[in-house]
């Protein structure tokens, strides 16, 4: 996700990016980034330790982090602690991707006010994004007016009153358990995020639930968190191996993609788009010619990572439509029929 | 489906098999059952050109039949139009099937009284099996009481008062639909039955049906039958390769699985047990023993094969399971918690 994103904007010539975080401390980011990237081998046996131990991956990197540190910073590692909270894991992310791909992207924090983002109630103007997300589910709109800026209240309004929301992970529910019963095992192991024996988990708990939210709790583990579970089942839906995931790592966003625009953004695309090296898409439609001219090499990507990104795209658009509460008012092929948006500014 | 049923009946040591077709015409079915074995180049050149102009397989090979026991045979031919209709072309599977194996089973023939098979309504007491399946799936009970036997009647109404029932491809809309959605166009062409371009036929019409029966629509041409797709969709549901189809009809029933017996199959089995090429299986439980034993060598089985054939059977059962209306009254597992049936007689 961040590597995506840092990927995309880099590849936009983006100079700048900025990032709610619950620590203002970049400096402390910006040490922590460098341990994960150089890996040193005090921090990777200490990571293997507390992996041993059963601890998910996020946790035992937080407390290998904090081992490091302490060792060689001192008094940095007190501030280690905070390094654990959603959104510094995220920034770290982020300052660890424009390292990775040694990107000029000059990075700032706002420091994030009220709710912690695992916060799942309504808090008022500053309530987390978990609760939001819980708000919009469940069509609180008294709650989420007083949560969300008023254009996305009102684009949220008008989605839902046209039957193409809410879609939440609970939409996937049938096809999900029905998908992991009428599969083999091995079927699974084949796919992104599954080995270390997840793969059982996955069958024998599916044959025992038939509600999402108790499938999660079926698989979790110590070492298996929710999220990363809730990943990995999207990587069945979709089919995504792990060749795919490692070719997109190693070479990136094959095209951008203009879903909306403001003058301003037209204007800045138009100047830089004779640079860019990848394609610029505002057209689904233009798929086939733009493969048809990278597979005779006149494009500088990868013609079969460019189609197999490109139609995950679309694949997941055409789900989307599918799982929209009124199914006829999305069709599978919105990503060939909506036009890029466009707002004056 | 014959190939299945008949090399079961032949592995138990059956004698006698009867059916219902339209026709009580055995000669005829068992000479067109030689033709469809032998394949004489005259027929075979004649069923291409039919194929050719796009007619689908089953009435391609009618039209070839035709051609050429009217060539052959003169009068006999005649009778020809009869084998078109359904219950005469299961009929002549079953006889082909028993003359493939070399099997000694004796068939006999019932001829069908009543209403065409492919008859949707209600038609009294001899309704075909498809309108008695309409009228079940839309729980017409006073039509279904007069079209089937009584135990028949008081099991289904015991079952769906229970919650687990009716069960119809309707169940599967939703994850079929999602499924093609979500997954690529190669993904399906490595599913048995694809091929002829009919992944992409799959792709384009579920990117734009949200119905089953639109679905199969949109897919359906003259050469794929609606029948067709249908086995070709659970084939994608269920991950089903054309190498396992393959090895299925090469080795045939890995297992013999009793769902239920009277008194009389009871001491049949005790009598018969010892003389079986593969095993039976009472308790779902003793896969994992006849694994290590057929593994071993010490089975006549291909331990690959017992297993793939007898986990879809699970993995069915437990679909069927989540696909019922009270999704919780029967469990993914029930293969291993439903004893087998037991009834005196």
């Amino acid at each position: 996700f961040a590597l995506g994103s840092v990927w995309t904007l880099d590849l936009i010539f983006a100079t700048h990016m900025v990032f709610g975080s619950e620590t203002a401390d970049l400096e402390m980011l910006k040490t922590t980034a460098d341990v994960l990237i150089h890996e040193p081998e005090d921090y990777t046996s200490s990571l293997k330790t507390h992996l041993k131990k059963g601890l998910s991956f996020p946790n035992a990197r937080k407390f290998a982090l904090r081992d490091f540190l302490a060792r060689e910073f001192g008094p940095l590692s007190e501030r280690i602690e905070e390094i654990g909270r959603s959104n510094n894991i995220l920034g770290l992310e982020y300052i660890t991707a424009i390292k990775l791909l040694g990107s000029q992207i000059d990075v700032s924090v706002v420091k994030r006010v009220g709710a912690e983002d695992t916060e799942t109630e309504f808090t008022g103007e500053f309530s987390s994004a978990t609760a939001i997300r819980n708000m919009i589910a469940a069509e609180e709109w008294d709650r989420v007016k007083q949560s969300v800026p008023e254009t996305s209240y009102a684009a949220l309004k008008r989605e839902f009153s046209a039957g193409r929301g809410p879609v939440t992970p609970e939409s996937l529910e049938t096809t999900i358990i029905s998908l992991i019963r009428a599969n083999t095992r091995e079927k699974f192991s084949g796919i992104y995020g599954f080995g270390e024996g997840l793969d059982a988990r996955f069958k024998f708990c599916a044959d025992r639930c038939t509600a999402l939210h108790d499938l999660l709790d079926c698989i979790k583990t110590k070492r298996f968190t929710r999220t990363r579970i809730s990943r990995t089942i999207l990587n069945a839906v979709f089919g995504i191996e792990p060749t795919f995931v490692k070719k997109s790592r190693a070479c990136g966003p094959q095209f951008l993609r203009v879903l909306g625009f403001n003058n301003r953004g037209r204007e800045f695309l138009s100047y830089v788009k004779k640079d860019l090296s990848v394609p610029l898409i505002t057209t689904a439609s233009m798929w086939k010619k733009l493969l048809a001219k990278s597979q005779k090499g006149n494009l500088e990507i990868d013609a079969a990572l460019f189609k197999e990104q490109l139609f995950l795209d679309f694949r997941a658009s055409s789900l989307f439509g599918f799982l929209c509460p009124q199914r006829n008012t999305v069709d599978g092929i919105m990503d060939f029929t909506e036009p890029v948006r466009y707002r004056e500014e």
